[in-house]
């Protein structure tokens, strides 16, 4: 496994590759969900690279850049008993550096949900994603299912820009209890671990409300606001239950639904999704 | 010499290709100064692809696109004869599709001359700019040095976003009199064609006061607006004299700098620069 910290290097690295390229971008503090879409990209090409970037500019003011999370020695472990090929860890100072001064940015799809509520998120997100395709050139970049917003903001990126890759939504992994895994599920104590437990509540309740034939969009969300509002360490951000194409909000479950949501467990903020019908 | 219209064919097309591609964009209506581009990329490269496209978004509301000159029974026989291999001419259906919504932004340099005058006009640069190098995806790319600042803009953006390409410069081919080869040209009278020549006539005067030692700003500008202020069909829309790097105004002459002008004749509008120092 070959650690590379320069773009140029990358770049270069990247131009003696004649094979398929599985690319995963992450931010580190790696768990079985980053794993599920390493093992993804090592079966399905020859070469598998996984990036590690705390991006900077995803982060609106007073959000969590500072205390992300971060463990390089284990992430470069866990890579490596994957049989990863490159790890890319770029530094902020060569990603952005002074006077950078150029944003790709996906208008429409990124006014909702994540985007209404962390201004400019999403522009950071394509931004930083667009390079990263641009420095790696992968065939295939896998993306959770737990950022439903986002794996659908990148595949319109991608499909408005004509770039050569294929974006692969891959399944949210879970606990056993229902939890999905997330790198800020660091940040929950105990009791907000067992709280945070809610949210897939939540939609498992929606879900089962739509298979014994509830389509009001209003009942159902009555319901999970209720679910959610008695544990007292929830706190609602917002729940959707949108199109799942368009992310209109609906009224009626009468084509495929996005049940989507961010709650706050204590201080720590926290999305989870499902598709429905 | 393969004229391809979609841009998945063109993908298809460039995933075979295991030599080095040069890539010129253009908007057609070609004249002597595209063909030197094209030479240069036969010349650099195992392939020669050229685009011709009048992209829409780069022209503001009462700009030229719908008169923008197109000949592509011209254009296409110009091209067959200098052995370009592909020519990529998709159409604006398939470029921007209904629910277009993503746009590639250089800031900072595009603030100034052809982009206060223009706004919005580096915007539609730099993304369709974008678009065609993703589906090209050249080694290099060829363009003119007549228009100094989209060089630039381009420059910057390939950087800030790490692109693999390489942007190749070309010196501005010239009338035996001077006048900047451009597709705009066509729109000019016998006798607007004659008062264009002050914007070269203008260039030459700054850089021979240079020469002869002067360095101050003021001096130089008094001096050619008056020159084109004497030309009765001419307008002047802005001159700049600007370091050459950062397009910033200069007050003396202590640097590289960039004199360039948008001057209309009539009622076209024509750009012109020289570098100095």
């Amino acid at each position: 496994m070959q650690v590379i910290n320069s773009i140029e290097e990358m770049k270069q690295e990247r131009k003696k590759l004649a094979c398929t390229v599985g690319f995963v971008p992450t931010m580190g503090y790696l768990h079985r969900g980053h794993l599920t879409l390493v093992r993804r990209a090592k079966r399905d090409n020859d070469v598998a690279v996984v990036s590690i970037f705390v991006n900077p500019t995803q982060f609106g003011p007073g959000e969590d850049f500072a205390t992300y999370p971060r463990d390089t020695e284990r992430d470069l472990e866990m890579l490596e008993k994957e049989g990863v090929d490159f790890v890319f860890m770029p530094t902020p100072d060569d990603m952005y550096p002074d006077g950078y001064n150029t944003w790709v940015e996906t208008f429409g799809i990124t006014s909702k949900l994540e985007g209404e509520k962390r201004p400019g998120h999403f522009k950071g997100v394509t931004t930083i994603v667009n390079k990263l395709f641009n420095i790696v050139l992968p065939h295939k970049a896998y993306f959770g299912q737990k950022d439903a917003q986002q794996l659908r903001v990148i595949q319109k990126m991608v499909a408005d820009l004509d770039m050569h890759v294929k974006i692969m939504p891959v399944a949210t992994v879970r606990s056993r209890r229902g939890l999905a895994m997330s790198s800020r599920n660091n940040y929950l104590s105990k009791e907000e671990r067992e709280a945070a437990l809610v949210l897939y509540k939540a939609l498992s309740t929606a879900e089962e409300m739509y298979m014994r034939g509830e389509q009001d969009v209003a009942r159902i969300r009555v319901k999970i606001t209720g679910i959610i509002n008695q544990e007292p360490l929830a706190k609602i951000d917002y729940i959707s239950i949108a199109d799942a194409d368009t992310l209109e909000e609906l009224t009626y479950m009468d084509r495929s639904a996005l049940i989507s949501m961010a709650v706050r467990i204590g201080n720590t903020r926290l999305i989870d999704n499902r598709t429905i019908g």
